[in-house]
């Protein structure tokens, strides 16, 4: 339920309202908007008396909201949230900021993270990604350089001043990313509901990935399980999902999750179209779509020598390659605002 | 198996070469580029000696081709194919050429297709469609206007100068179409091969849609059916691809579709994104999106009035929404040359 | 709408009813069930005095039904219907009527023919199965023996006095399919509106295929089609579904179909394992389920030779592994009757 | 690679190889068949000589095996796997033994698992199953009774003497787990590799559900993660799938799969057909069908009361419609023997 408050009204009124409905034993989120206030009920409103509440002074209107998920919803938040990075003075994303998110798929060595982001930082990124701890599919597969890839994505940020966006895995590493400013949950664990609610406790911005076949209701109900413990600084990210045609790309890019997202929820969405195709041929025209389509960012493998990659190279595009993509989504961004 | 000529060689030489391979029984296409001419060989080719092939003055290469897609093979005709209409007086599609299509779902009325014509033409299209036969998926559902819909697209045409689109399901009503610019084939008649033979035999261009779920593939096979019959005037259109993902878009739109099929073939190929998405709300964003991508057209339905649309309303535009839609596009269009 | 009368009601009093109902632009069906006639009412309803048609002293009840599929719906034919052959002298599938259709995938010559069908009868089989018109992706693949084709099946059923079940593509050979007893219409043509239409004039059975990525409710719908048009002997038959997973079988076999359509109509369902998963090897478990779930037949692909078979050799059972197969059905069906 | 020993080769003369191949850095794994010892090595076998191998006195022949998955391999252990439980003295699965699991989707209360469990005893159950910790959509939801739900299954266990299934989803609770008999992981931790990871390093048996959209192939690779950490007690799970198809089943049952997988892999395979279908009314069918198909075992859901089932309710029988059921898999599988 959503009580939408008259504008000009008194904070106290208000937490007086707020005070009455949780001793209903109702969760009562507020959201403070430009002109006015919203609170949503969370919880059995079923012993809520709805005209009561409408017959209030300071109350415009009382709206039910069906949607399971609550926290992320748009109708409780009109604004888009504004994710900030490095204490206010990164880049941020969401509410018209566009992150432009570029690095390698797993951190190989010093050199190659240290050359691979002063390009995309010329080339225009204003995020660094890299994989520390790697979800692969064989068990005999390069699992990535643990803890020693935190250290190199750390130096990364001293020397460039680009904040990092890195996968965690295991909920046991938590207490390593402290520093990591963006922490990815990769599309095997968007429903690894322990894990998203311990995210929900701590202060770093998550990037929840959609489930390698998630619905889009799925990927709100995963980021209500981070907020729902606290943390709203969640960014959505589509990447591609599971379908019968596999045979030109690795999945298929559902790039209307993004309007459709837009519409149901306040939080930043974001696309990667490198996992999404699996083939960085396709990359370009993709970045191009995904610009176009209005996203809140992208998310680009990047890599200096993709033939010699130890993961995923077919999908990355080189520094060159990301250099005319990146000037190609600059001028899309110009033309349509 | 695809012969590359080498370039300035004279065209009796190649007749000579072409005659002496359709005595071994194999079917010769020949395709003439700007700089020189390609033999594609369809057929068995075992009993070919490719070494002896090789050797010949004339030939500069010889490559096997595995695709199963022979007619509609980039490797065969390396430049796009730019669809002309009107004998050459009407807009044209591919290379370059953006064809813009918009109209109604279903013809309805006579003031109904000349308003929506007018409008869409004063927006930018360049060509009207309007269904006269309705596949519906109830057969107690509105199944179009028949004939009579078919003379009123005619009277736009006249009245407009705009070429028309309208799709043909039964094989049994091909000669009412002789008027018919571009002869649509429905998703649900992709595969429909006896339809696709006799569509290959007469001289309007075909629109031919992807499948409710077919592969891309597929399509390129469904392509081939037309053009192995004669008809090499062929528009591929991606509209859309079953999913498990429903609750929020009709289908999903496969956009990667359109950079794959432009590396794979040299026919045009178009998005519909209203039957894609099924939701007018989506269709401005998708519509950038496909723009973007490098598509070579897009077909939008636009109706006067969509609350009382006979079918299809919830994915139509109106006049004033495609006006803003179509401007988006162009722009977008001129950001990327 | 559905109208259930009262037990013992007389005929001429449900005339009277019917005539009211159709004078009011209705379409009425009424079936007459063991104990007691049901109207069901197809159209715009909304005229409809729904208390006054409960207040009759002939009616039982009234009941709005929702679903789209009215005359195929069990709601308003609660028993079984039972498909007969040959004017009632040949097998019957439905209501306990087991239907076990094998034979090749298409017909290649008149010794192929005659030796499977007797091999399958002796197995068991009893009803014949070979395709004379074949819808193959590619033009440049075997596309069956045609009207010569037709001509064989009639010789199988001749010498062997099993019914023919073979494809029809193309409306226009309608014609030709005068003898044949079950007329096959495939996955690629399950929504090619038309053809079912044509079908419903025809006293020939419709065996009904499930399309490429078919939905339940569409199958359904497009039954719908051919009986409105008059003809109710319709089978269904699920043929496996496009889904992401094909590494190991060429589609999913949606087995869960068989309950589910066994609840929502009276028609009889049966299941082709053979093109459901490809595979000859996975064909005898599957079968074995197909009849435990209980289908009321199964169609199963046999040649004679399948490494050499012009068409879905590898999904083709050897008449020898057909036997085990038939037994293991017969021993199944006899355990849970 | 798979190195097949020659039957009848002693011991000392296969440990002298293996010893000779780990110098090499592989990892060897012996399986010891019913007639002869297979070797399987997994690893970089690039350094390898083939032709010295197949030389050798006591090696019959050597194979590459190109499949990612080893450990579970059938090629690498031709002989089904048989699990056991409680030290030998409770039932097994695999090699023909049959298990039938059974029990609530969560543990409610001491009452309710203590009928359920005898009920389902009753009707033939080897196993009960009941959760303790439950993976739901959304954080508003009943979320499990935890560490005291264990409990109470431990006191069905001593009460029944049945072996325990239940899940666990977050590693750091993996100490409460010891006494329980077979470990499940749920399908939203199919790929959640540190999990797996964990679980080859315990003693109990894992039951591996598949992914909600996984493939065949990541499900044997998530195996794969158990088995190399050294537990090689793995029971596989399908549990349907996502499809495009969800009007009238939640999932779609993967039944070929069964056949399948047991072609792939030594390992068990059961099906889930409460989950995969998500109602009541189409498990019975799907259970018959999943003996028939060859299943090493089923799992059912059943509550004492599913219309007030604090969780999954549509989808679990009561222990009447168990007992039919019950009775009807094992018809089926003495038919099939």
């Amino acid at each position: 339920m959503v009580i939408m408050i008259k504008p000009g009204v008194q904070q106290d009124k208000i937490e007086h309202l707020r005070n009455w409905l949780e001793e209903k034993q109702l969760i009562v989120r507020e959201y403070q908007g430009q002109e006015q206030c919203v609170l949503g009920l969370i919880g059995d409103t079923v012993s809520i008396d709805v005209d009561m509440l409408r017959s209030l002074d300071i109350v415009e209107s009382v709206a039910d909201m069906r949607d399971p998920f609550k926290a992320s919803n748009r109708a409780l938040h009109p604004d888009d949230t504004i994710i900030q990075t490095m204490g206010g003075k990164g880049p941020s994303i969401g509410g018209g900021n566009f992150g432009l998110i570029a690095g390698p798929c797993s951190v190989e060595s010093r050199e190659q993270v240290l050359f691979v982001a002063e390009e995309v930082k010329k080339a225009g990124a204003n995020f660094f990604r890299g994989g520390a701890f790697k979800p692969r599919t064989s068990p005999y597969d390069f699992q990535g350089l643990g803890e020693e890839g935190l250290d190199l994505l750390m130096e990364v940020k001293r020397t460039t001043g680009l904040p990092i966006v890195t996968e965690l895995m295991d909920i046991r590493n938590l207490e390593f990313f402290d520093e990591v400013d963006v922490i990815q949950v990769g599309a095997r664990n968007t429903q690894n509901y322990d894990l998203l609610r311990e995210l929900g406790k701590v202060k770093n911005t998550i990037l929840l990935k959609r489930g390698l076949a998630g619905t889009i209701k799925e990927l709100l109900m995963s980021a209500e399980y981070i907020m729902a413990s606290g943390n709203e600084n969640v960014i959505l990210c589509e990447r591609g999902i599971r379908t019968y045609e596999s045979d030109y790309a690795r999945n298929t890019l559902d790039l209307s999750a993004v309007p459709i997202l837009k519409k149901l929820t306040h939080l930043p969405v974001i696309v990667d179209p490198s996992h999404a195709t699996g083939r960085a041929e396709l990359v370009p025209a993709m970045s191009a779509a995904v610009a176009a389509a209005g996203a809140d960012g992208i998310m680009i493998e990047v890599h200096n020598d993709p033939a010699k990659a130890l993961c995923d190279g077919p999908q990355s595009l080189t520094p060159e390659e990301f250099r005319e993509t990146a000037a190609k989504i600059f001028k899309i961004r110009e033309a349509i605002m």
